[in-house]
């Protein structure tokens, strides 16, 4: 039996949950849960937000631990190894995707915590080839967050062929914007934080933002007409979208990794005259997710994180549901 | 001093105009219309739909006909050249678009109908490197829809790296739907058209696609469950954008060549997990028209047009203002 911390309806507290995961697959490894961040979609899991959870559930898919267990099949991995395990935990390895790199867009994926259990455990099992090792020099206690917030903003710079020479923006400084401000100027972009508050501010400055722009106050916007090849939009609320497609180059996109639940109303012309793009993705694929923590450790990059322990696990949930945790929430064992 | 036809008020006759167009640039040419297409953004400029026409105006802007006068600095061109001459005559030269090879994307680019005279009229000029030369072979009467329809949906195949074994379809049968279809079917495409006209059914058959989805009868795109990797809308009306999105692969692009008014309202969540993307663009560098014109030429493609004498121009402005036209309108001398 596997000891977890489970949520049995939308907003209630966790309890403690055993659940039998029958016998380890010949493709499957067991990992012991070490430490596992705590992400915004955890929270609309656990609160039924986007309507399918099924209860109880075991939410957490930012998880570092090691290696307890290696299925029959599995050569990539021996116990005690050091590993990562994000929003996927397996795949169906025969679509389009699937065979083509793309395993983060194979439409049967096993979700970590949609349908099966994940991390708020004391292990957690999962696909082999969803698994990552974590390459030695990495902080493991601030590691959890990587493997979601992280890759789901790095993965855009690989993905759109964004170069070191363009000028880029990040809409919102929080789990992910924190992060993507790291990301962006190591990748030697000029980066712009737009952020409505002087704290964040400050914030965005030191985490690598050249400029910011006060995304209240669109006279700034006016007055410095800004130019980006590329703008990440990380928040999860309605925004004055074609504002932002105004400060586009030609041929520039407005690209979305947080999941904004109103439409966004584009309109369609000045998209035709700049050859403007608008797009999404969702986070990336394990060769992907490889490169990103060769990439992390060469520029030091780091979460900046606030922990809590297992125990103190409601807390910790509170706290990412307030939307005030600077910037991400791990549980530590 | 230059004969033309100018409108004089919105929906108004068009009426015989003189203008002086000063002396030739030396950047410049001087071309003798032979033909000029007649383009549904023509109706929208002589009748003010965009809200900044200048009367009285000049349009046309689908021009074929021959060089009369070679600016002095112009060494590209001969008296007597076959040429055409579309949406721009004449860019900056200086910004970072023109000098990448996209002076289509020029944001000081200048237009032939807007702020200057177009090609309803016995000659127009244009900076000469606005100006291409028409390879022989190609049919010169129904010529003049390659430079306004034809580049604006050749030139997404070209920018987007659309391949031979893509599945793709065209929303909208029209003027841009009707060469869309040959231009995909010649690039090796599975084509789909979309389209709620028995009778366009079967044209869109002939003209290239594989298949034809009726779409007004969403079942049939219900047990279809068709998957592209390119939706090309050519159309100016409100669609349900998230179910022509629903039918894309993971990647896919649904771009837009089709000047809605409507701002399109995309839901968000849907194009993160298949890494969607929404895209617009205008027509096309002139290197790239020159491409068109060679693949045009290999492949026997050719507008579908109707036509009128340049005296008849009232009656055919009012044949494409209908929308009836099949499926483009030229003006031949």
């Amino acid at each position: 039996m596997i000891k977890a911390l489970a949520a049995f309806e939308p907003r209630g507290k966790l309890r403690p949950f055993e659940y039998d995961p029958g016998e380890l697959g010949h493709d499957e490894v067991e990992i012991d849960v070490h430490y596992c961040g705590i992400c915004h979609s955890d929270v609309s899991v656990l609160d039924n937000e986007w309507g399918h959870t099924q209860y109880p559930v075991v939410a957490g898919h930012e998880i570092v631990g090691t290696i307890s267990k290696v299925g029959a099949m599995v050569t990539k991995f021996k116990v005690d190894q050091v590993v990562g395990l994000g929003w996927n935990k397996g795949f169906c390895n025969e679509c389009t995707p699937c065979n083509t790199g793309d395993k983060n867009l194979c439409r049967d994926a096993k979700k970590t915590i949609l349908g099966n259990h994940g991390g708020f455990s004391e292990k957690v099992r999962a696909q082999a080839n969803s698994v990552i090792t974590i390459p030695e020099g990495i902080d493991l206690e601030s590691a959890g967050p990587l493997f979601c917030a992280g890759i789901s903003v790095f993965n855009p710079l690989v993905q759109f062929n964004i170069h070191p020479t363009h000028k880029v923006a990040v809409i919102g400084i929080g789990g992910l914007g924190h992060l993507a401000l790291q990301y962006f100027k190591a990748w030697g972009c000029e980066v712009t934080a737009f952020t409505s508050s002087e704290f964040k501010k400050q914030e965005a400055l030191s985490l690598g933002a050249h400029h910011t722009i006060d995304s209240r106050d669109l006279s700034q916007v006016e007055n410095a007409k800004p130019e980006f090849d590329f703008i990440l939009s990380t928040v999860n609320v309605k925004l004055d979208w074609n504002a932002y497609i105004s400060m586009l180059k030609p041929h520039g996109r407005l690209h979305f990794v947080g999941a904004t639940l109103d439409p966004i109303d584009i309109n369609v012309f000045p998209m035709i005259m700049g050859q403007y793009t608008v797009s999404g993705s969702p986070g990336g694929s394990i060769s992907t997710i490889a490169e990103m923590l060769e990439f992390t450790k060469r520029h030091n990059i780091k979460p900046t994180i606030e922990k809590y322990g297992f125990h103190e696990i409601d807390e910790a949930i509170d706290r990412v549901r307030s939307g005030d945790a600077r910037y991400r929430v791990v549980l530590c064992r």
